[in-house]
């Protein structure tokens, strides 16, 4: 069968109904020894999520063995399908499936540590992407689906970016699984709904439809028509009455999927939690072992030796068995198709084989200009003066905003968005799959994690940018969090940072924000200065490439200064002006980075105080330099105060100051400058709250002992 | 008409349609000066968001003119409609009406002070608790209608708890305003689905059908059927054409709303952004002036002077004039009402009274137990030892989990369900509207964010209480802060908190959330460590009125430890072994708070070190504690170091230790104890690192002035 894709892509995929029909006398074994091993592993370790695995074991095997296209034995094969199990709590199903599927790492004695105390484990609690077979970490409900979006769209931009006719080097479909609980969370509703606008016709989420969740059954909390729900967010339905056992019918509605036209498909399989045992169908199937007695009436209901422990007999090893080289085969046509496309296509096959290496043109810095304009530039700006050449001209990017296109300043010349191409007759929009700006509408928290599943589709090979303000990154956070954890590339261009953003006041104004990305692990929170500062912080969110990044600037305009240094940006912090003999460090960062050089002039003018300054873009950056040049840097070893003004909560600058001028409550709805000024970040008043602090460091001994707050 | 209502409110409202009919003439000069004076306002600024305003105009007049129940002059009449503006940058909308209709705060001076630099201004860039009739701050989008949901419910169980036949004490409809965004943010898609389930008939969403954000068309980014997905998730829909001008159309919707019998409804009304001026039906309305000439362009063009601005003409006055004195008569009604009913119903009377005001029964600490079992306890266990005893006596307070019944512990026996009173015959569920156990399901961010509204009803009339597991307050994070910004009592009861958790993993284990809640301000972040300290942690929150708190309590059993005092915990940290002679300080923190008393027995065992331990759980109380209190607990300024002990990212224990034994990395899934082990905190490994440390300290000087990562 030929199925025309609307981004030109065609595929030709036979039904697997023939083979199922064929292998249908095995099912009922297979089923049973999938769900026994469920059981078993549960019981072994006392614990974990036995009920959804066992329920969902008939699509495991639709998928695994009938529909999927994957190589368990090149589990990175570029072209293969991705499949996403939102709902990771029953990470068993998916760790099982690997295992009889053949992935070499799943060992059986892999499988049956799961949960145990080894801490070299593969089966963690839930999913996580560095194990071989699993394309993203999922665990936080919703995450997973909106990832799948991801996947899906990268897919859609990949293959009408390289594809050629004749030559589709990429038409992978994304599977995804989800539960009750991902159809009721945020992040998955706002995924779900840009997935129909977008109408990702490569994308199939399966919902394990088993009406329980952890409080019971599923009409406590939720009674709404889902289906239907589905159909008015742009999105094709297939339902599937008995997902237990009808693996005919659940291949057929996922090869219906696979060839849908023109929407994303949302299959509802009806299922029963914890099937056949003493707890089917009720919440205490989710989170708990089944007990001993009942694992083995289970065993003896299915004609099972109850004595008898991790049993896979060989009739179900032979079904499974072939899996490995039915994918290699794939592998190594795959690997022919890019060598014939590279042939027949040099430049586009050079290219994208470079993508699909994860590389970057060689000269990217080189779009980042040398200098920039003198006079006052808001840092949002900036970004877009630096980035936006590189956007431009390399493909790698993707770039999207939670609809604040004005306000971000990250449309190149030219840019085009990713949209389904109908839009434009429709809509008026410019754009199609190969488009790389991309609306995601008023979803901060999507488009974090649906960027995940972009930078997740391979390593580097699409490097996702997302933009909003500052604040919205507090929506998005759990989705920013996720990419930290899974050392995903990924740039999130936070605008409107501090009090400076002004009047739209304290709902707007990030106060604590900050504490949180600078403890979160793995992720660069980067506040530049000025331009040259911005470009510093580019340079180090692109050269991070296995950590996220937040470059947080300013909506107002910044002085352009003539002390910052790109490379110092590299560093976490440096010197910006220096004295030998100076009596107190100031440390100055991002959009109030100009204020501790103000400071340090009228010090030294009215007082005849010397003061150092040091920029202090990024605590991370700055703790991965050594002791030395840390100590250096600070000089607090020499006994001079340093004194920290930024207009956040001080919580973790007082690892590098003796006190802060911060803010200790909430934002103020005033105009840029009269919040500067309320909140005391004048020149004038700091200035005098450093000489006070200097006059009291004299005469009271304990402060040396204590961050102060000033 | 009388209306029964499913909680068996009846309410006698007549149809405002005559009086529409009969004033309909002066509607045109009525929309055209509210207009123009929004176009004024956001000139003079030179900014702000006058196209939604504008293009909302005519829901205003309905809404405040023909259908709301309020009392200008008594803006917190207890009774009073609450109405909610969820898309809070169209504020002026509202300052607006609140100036036509009479509240007194807001003068003509104070609406024309809209964005300028007086810091006592009433007019913020988005509506704000604070401030007469504003019943929640909005800005952040999608809150308001969560907030909305939280609102009704309020009515609801206060309705469905205290009205008597013939007395309807409360019985107020809640009205909230939308625009697209709202349509698109999880945390209302979570709301809008759940007020679908409980069937909130006393709910009217108003959607401002505009088709414009600020990246443009609608069409960027969203194309499902908004009416469909609406009735899909349990709503009435009613569609109104003209919102610029049919009033009657929209004051016949809002009404037809009012009298709903089964459902939530919601009103699509369309309507033009930035009607009649040079940018109407474009992104450019939405935030940003006209221009003065647009401005001068748009007076002519409705017959007004150009050369005026701020012309609010007699007409319009008279035509609003009535509406203070209207809602002083309904104020008066309703206190006779509740004087009569108080006759009636004494005792009912006079708890109902104590919850307006506010109040709590005198004797709730009494219900907290004096003493708890020595057996090691999981302190998630401990809390609902704590709390359910005073939740199952005191209707104050409404419980809600994000599902997670079985394992947060919040169940009191006899608790009975906050439901619509037909799911017992549908579903079989325990519930009615006075119910209140709320299962929220897992929509972990609507949570805070209803609960948010449940606490803005009316000032500690109704305290709520949300959990989940610690990690899942990520989720939920936005409207926390929502919560703690506004002032709003709440207590969010967070398990599971810190890598005890286990087998999980890293998505689960909270790593840097902690640093989070500690910078947020006006929240409570506490970390009690045994039974002890968790009726502190559960007494210092309820004592809390004017701020919310985090309760964060393990999955693990923790031993009980003699030295722990509850009053210790309002100090924020105190001392649990003392010793004039120590060399060292251990902070000991909520679940890991015994490891810091082993450890210091260990020292004195083995290596003749005598140390000191505090507890410390939460370091907020200790900042409101005395400098002396300060000092003497930690004693940093005698030379004595201090090292915390906490499983988190070190971020701002910096402030209160010089080294900690702290984790920099994420988690990793292990079952509680091998995840300890992992990551170094067993006794042994602890008790070397202290030593080594003290050691160091001899023989660096430098050591002193840093905090260290032991």
């Amino acid at each position: 069968m030929t199925v025309p894709q609307s981004n030109g892509v065609s595929k030709s995929l036979p039904s697997a109904l023939p083979l199922v029909q064929k292998l249908s006398k095995d099912h009922d074994n297979v089923l049973k020894t999938f769900r026994l091993l469920i059981a078993d592993l549960c019981q072994q370790f006392g614990g974990g999520h036995p009920g959804g695995a066992i329920g969902m074991a008939a699509i495991g095997v639709s998928l695994w063995k009938y529909i999927m296209r994957y190589a368990p034995h090149t589990p990175n094969f570029f072209n293969r399908d991705r499949f996403v199990l939102s709902n990771g709590h029953t990470c068993l199903f998916q760790y099982s499936f690997l295992h009889l599927t053949g992935y070499e790492a799943m060992t059986f004695d892999q499988l049956k540590s799961y949960h145990s105390d080894r801490a070299d484990a593969l089966c963690p609690g839930h999913p996580e992407i560095e194990h071989e077979g699993i394309e993203v970490t999922t665990g936080p409900l919703g995450q997973g689906i909106a990832n799948a979006v991801g996947l899906a769209m990268a897919t859609k931009n990949l293959a009408t970016t390289y594809n050629r006719p004749g030559y589709d080097v990429v038409s992978n479909h994304t599977w995804c699984m989800i539960g009750d609980a991902c159809l009721q969370e945020g992040v998955a509703l706002e995924a779900i709904s840009l997935a129909g606008h977008f109408r990702l016709n490569n994308l199939t989420v399966i919902y394990d439809n088993n009406q329980v969740t952890c409080d019971g059954s599923v009409d406590l909390t939720n009674t709404e028509d889902v289906n239907a729900k589905m159909r008015a967010s742009g999105w094709d339905v297939i339902d599937v009455e008995d997902g237990c056992y009808d693996i005919e019918g659940i291949v057929g509605a996922l090869e219906q999927a696979r060839n849908a036209q023109e929407k994303p498909t949302f299959i509802n399989v009806k299922t029963i939690i914890g099937l056949d045992s003493h707890v089917a169908g009720t919440a205490t199937a989710h989170g708990a072992a089944f007990g001993p007695q009942s694992v083995a009436n289970l065993k003896t209901l299915y004609g099972f030796n109850p004595e008898e422990h991790f049993v896979i007999g060989d009739a179900v090893r032979k079904f499974f068995q072939d899996l490995p080289a039915r994918g290699e085969q794939w592998v190594q046509e795959w690997n022919q198709l890019v060598s014939d496309y590279t042939v027949k296509h040099p430049e586009l096959g050079a290219e994208f084989q470079a993508r699909v290496r994860g590389e970057l043109p060689a000269n990217w810095e080189q779009h980042i200009p040398s200098s920039f304009p003198e006079k006052p530039t808001a840092s949002r700006a900036s970004s877009g003066l630096v980035f936006n050449p590189i956007a431009k001209e390399i493909n790698t990017f993707m770039v999207g905003t939670a609809d604040l296109s004005p306000s971000v300043n990250m449309i190149w010349p030219g840019k085009v968005d990713f949209q389904h191409p109908d839009l434009r007759t429709t809509c008026g929009i410019n754009g199609d799959y190969s488009g790389r700006y991309i609306h995601y509408g008023i979803r901060e928290h999507a488009m974090c994690a649906i960027s995940n599943g972009l930078a997740a589709y391979s390593p580097n090979t699409i490097i996702p940018v997302t933009s909003t303000f500052f604040m919205f990154y507090l929506y998005a956070a759990p989705a920013v969090r996720m990419g930290a954890l899974q050392n995903l590339q990924g740039i999130h261009v936070a605008t409107h940072d501090s009090i400076g953003m002004g009047e739209d006041g304290p709902t707007h104004q990030p106060i604590e924000l900050a504490a949180l990305y600078r403890a979160m692990p793995n992720i660069l929170y980067i506040r530049p200065g000025d331009s040259e500062e911005v470009a510093g912080a580019w340079m180090a969110a692109i050269n991070a490439k296995k950590a996220p990044t937040i470059i947080s600037t300013s909506r107002q305009a910044l002085p352009q200064l003539k002390q910052t240094r790109r490379d110092g940006v590299a560093r976490g912090a440096y010197v910006l002006e220096e004295d030998e003999f100076a009596t107190v460090t100031l440390l100055g960062v991002g959009a109030e980075l100009s204020f501790a050089l103000d400071v340090a002039a009228q010090l030294r003018a009215q007082k005849g105080i010397t003061a150092r300054v040091i920029s202090f873009p990024c605590q991370r950056l700055f703790e991965q330099q050594s002791l030395e040049y840390r100590r250096e840097t600070l000089r607090r070893h020499r006994g001079i105060p340093a004194i920290v003004i930024e207009p956040y909560a001080p919580n973790g600058w007082e690892r590098y100051a003796d006190a802060g001028i911060n803010v200790n409550r909430f934002g103020h709805s005033l105009p840029s400058k009269a919040a500067y000024k309320f909140f005391g970040y004048e020149i004038d008043a700091l200035t005098t709250k450093v000489v006070r602090y200097l006059d009291q460091l004299n005469g009271d001994e304990y402060l040396r002992h204590e961050f102060v707050d000033l």
